[in-house]
């Protein structure tokens, strides 16, 4: 029997390695519906697109009969245009189409080429008359693209040569190379030239920690001063697919000096003032790692960390009590998801075990997104120990997605920081104590309960040794856990403090 | 002391009666944040547009230094662009700026005028360095648009004659006529011409159901016979404001001959088969309320109405059970929002008492409303009955709203239909078992304590005699109450039952 429509679109997805469908009911729909789903998930596709994410948005739309006669129907905004949504959309994706019998092939190929491409999320709209009709079509999937020889040869040269010209050196790796599926390539250029790698905020953790050759985290002046003092003074620094952002480059106190940096971009690199386009990341990383030559390891920096747990006992839950110690509670291997806000700035500063990986939305930094998303990557990492390490104000944007935990039998490990408020939007506006930044209060511990997680083990805990107690009983029940940690209204990791302070530096650029 | 560009705003809408601001967290902001905060509303936005409501969205921008050097900021896409989302918005609103101290009084006062000449949404951007500097700019409120003397006249007596040449006629009056606030002329112009009237789905209760010459829900050959034919077949039909969508129309099932018909517009009218335009509908309504000759009363049709309630002890809570015990349960006053679903549609025949009004987002449709939007209508009526009555598939969606409630004091009442699923789903697909309407189970009960409404009178209902307790309990306790209603899975409201019945008009069109 033939294909139709939808059933072509999905089984190239699954054949492409999606592995999983989110969606938002609704009718004319399979993922998102007409209208109000999609705009519903937006934000989500916005957020994909700047975290370089090649998501696939599948959406109802109206009839075509519907369509053709402006008809008046729900989820629309009631003026017989069916176009405005996708005229929204298109602002956030890489690629759009309406898939008909006779386009969805070749729509699908295009579009599928897009977003692995360009690492972007796309648009396909599918009228639910056209959805079961037999596909009217033929394409192949089209081959990756590839770098221009040439380009190629004259930009590692570059490369290699300014490297090797450098008595000091190291690498910065990025977010990008990760989501390029490109660590593995990093690391045998790590290993091939021996060079130190510092790595920045949002590319916490895309390579291990545990290697001799990781010096720390660069956060321009805010943060790890050896680590600023080491990268700032290298003769050359090759960056691989990283970003200076405000939240990465330490608001803008980060100083690399152009003339002696590489950067290694997705489509194109940049060698001192020098631009060559038409190479791919991937080729760049492999004809390096053939060439470099390598050197004696670098003397490794005392790398900064949350530092030693203090507080015992009945003590409060200062930061200085509560960094540290989930330093200690990570184990190899885990996926820590940490929400934007004072939690991820404390947290991107832990040490971390081998093979354990640290997710934030550094760049697009929509609070809520991390309880879903830690919902995301249970479904895709069945076998790993999840960690979603939340502030209780983020959370309640989204705390009712707890509940698809239980319903898939998934044993995250929830941490839900309770510090009464928006801390992190306190410290960074001029009145702190104004009622904009306090929210509503919940009975955290309650919530999974109510939420349909009949079996968790959850614990409120307010002073150290409540908190030891809660993080022995994670680690050894069998179940899901879900911890409330209470602190004081201002007890703030360390970074966002100096956000606080650097305000003019962060906001002015 | 000068005012400020945010404070000339503020002091503006306040000025016009806007008593309330609802925001998303986030830095940059006043109400909703760039990017991230702005693009979470836009379904909000999307559905005021659709349901005629002068909403003003504010939002915070990075600041002109950033804007202009392309800064890489977080809440961006990372490609130092900030016009998109101001692109996304403009297709779900009548009038955008972005606010400088130059520009902020006269886009302010023009907005203004679009917003309540257009009841449409608005969006007004401020950049976060020039909302606290001093407005350097004057401007004076504008006066409301009003008709062309010439071409109201020339409607008002087109459509005066055609009333008056009708041996019988009837009004529809619709929603759009109480979002301008004209409730009170469309009542003087019923009752001036003693004609009767019907009200289709989304302008339920928009005059009150308890006068002689109202005859029930017009509602295409889905529901009331009678009322149907009787509106069908008058000589002329006056619609006031209302829209012949799928929903108002039983899918497209209503037949109103255009030459018989007269549709008072915003900002026109159709009389026949001639269009009149550069008439607005408040000058039409209070020309034709002066003109018209009043006739006598129209014979009263037998209203149809959920009926009496059945069941009664450990009776299961069937459809005929539940919505003739809401009916019941309505008293004068009363705000009732009702979610999109077998829910709305159920309750939407109900027959109201006096002053009650009825809400529900028929045209857009995003569910979720519901929740949130019973949150709104209680901050704006604290002394009204407010009761929120939803599926739980769509509450689960906003549910932490209900936080708020607790928060603030206020006191609604809360029933959630709990039928296992999306039920208004399973009846519009093919298979109506398939696990995509499922969704996860809750402890309903729990939930108002786990997020905070610590008082609140809870009760989770399976049986008619549990309902009726609960009701009786919801009416004397003086706390918010929350009461789960449990029903078969398929235990469907009448018109949800017809629309599963007629999805070849539903959506075809």
């Amino acid at each position: 029997m033939t294909e139709t429509v939808i059933q072509y679109v999905l089984r190239r997805l699954d054949e492409i390695g999606v592995g999983a469908i989110f969606g938002v009911p609704g009718d004319f729909a399979f993922s998102t519906t007409y209208g109000v789903g999609e705009l519903s998930a937006i934000n989500a596709i916005a957020g994909s697109y700047a975290e370089n994410l090649p998501l696939f948005h599948l959406t109802g739309m109206p009839t075509m009969p519907v369509q053709a006669t402006h008809a008046l129907v729900h989820h629309t905004l009631g003026n017989g245009e069916f176009d405005r949504f996708k005229n929204m959309a298109e602002w956030v994706v890489c690629g759009s189409a309406i898939m008909t019998p006779q386009t969805v092939a070749f729509e699908t190929e295009r579009l599928i080429a897009a977003a692995l491409y360009h690492r972007r999320p796309v648009y396909m709209a599918f009228p639910s008359d056209l959805a079961n009709r037999p596909v009217a079509g033929r394409a192949q999937p089209h081959e990756p693209p590839f770098s221009n020889p040439d380009s190629l040869a004259r930009a590692v040269d570059a490369i290699h040569r300014s490297v090797d010209n450098a008595a000091t050196a190291c690498v910065l790796p990025g977010l990008l190379a990760a989501r390029l599926r490109l660590r593995d390539d990093v690391q045998r250029f790590v290993d091939a030239s021996g060079l130190p790698f510092a790595t920045m905020f949002a590319d916490k953790s895309i390579l291990d920690e545990q290697q001799p050759g990781y010096i720390g985290m660069y956060d321009g002046r805010l943060m790890d001063e050896d680590v600023r003092a080491f990268v700032e003074s290298c003769d050359h620094v090759v960056c691989i697919g990283t970003m200076m952002t405000d939240f990465n480059s330490g608001a803008f106190t980060a100083r690399l000096e152009p003339t002696r940096t590489t950067t290694i971009g997705h489509h194109h690199c940049k060698v001192g003032n020098d631009v060559y386009t038409d190479v791919e990341m991937r080729d760049v990383l492999i004809e390096l790692t053939s060439r470099v030559a390598k050197r004696s390891r670098h003397q490794p920096l005392r790398r900064e960390s949350p530092g030693e747990p203090v507080g015992a006992g009945n003590d409060p839950i200062s930061a200085e009590a509560l960094y540290p110690r989930w330093e200690r509670f990570f184990q190899p291997g885990d996926i820590i998801i940490a929400e934007t806000g004072t939690v991820s700035m404390g947290l991107g500063f832990a040490h971390l075990p081998r093979g354990a990986e640290f997710h934030n939305q550094t760049l697009w930094g929509s609070i809520g997104w991390a309880t879903p998303a830690s919902f995301g990557a249970a479904v895709a990492q069945p076998k790993s120990r999840i960690l979603l390490i939340t502030g209780e104000g983020s959370h309640q944007l989204t705390a009712q997605e707890i509940s698809q935990f239980a319903r898939r039998g998934l044993r995250p490990i929830i941490f839900v920081l309770n510090n009464n408020g928006y801390l992190i939007e306190r410290l960074l506006c001029k009145d702190p104590d104004i009622s904009y930044n306090d929210i509503a209060h919940w009975n955290y511990t309650d919530l999974p309960h109510a939420l349909g997680a009949e079996d968790w083990y959850t614990a409120r805990t307010t002073t150290c040794g409540e908190l030891d107690q809660a993080m022995a009983m994670a680690t050894e029940v069998e179940t899901a856990a879900y911890i409330e940690v209470v602190t004081d209204t201002y007890a703030a990791s360390r970074l966002a403090l100096k956000l606080g302070d650097n305000q003019a530096s962060l906001y002015n650029a």
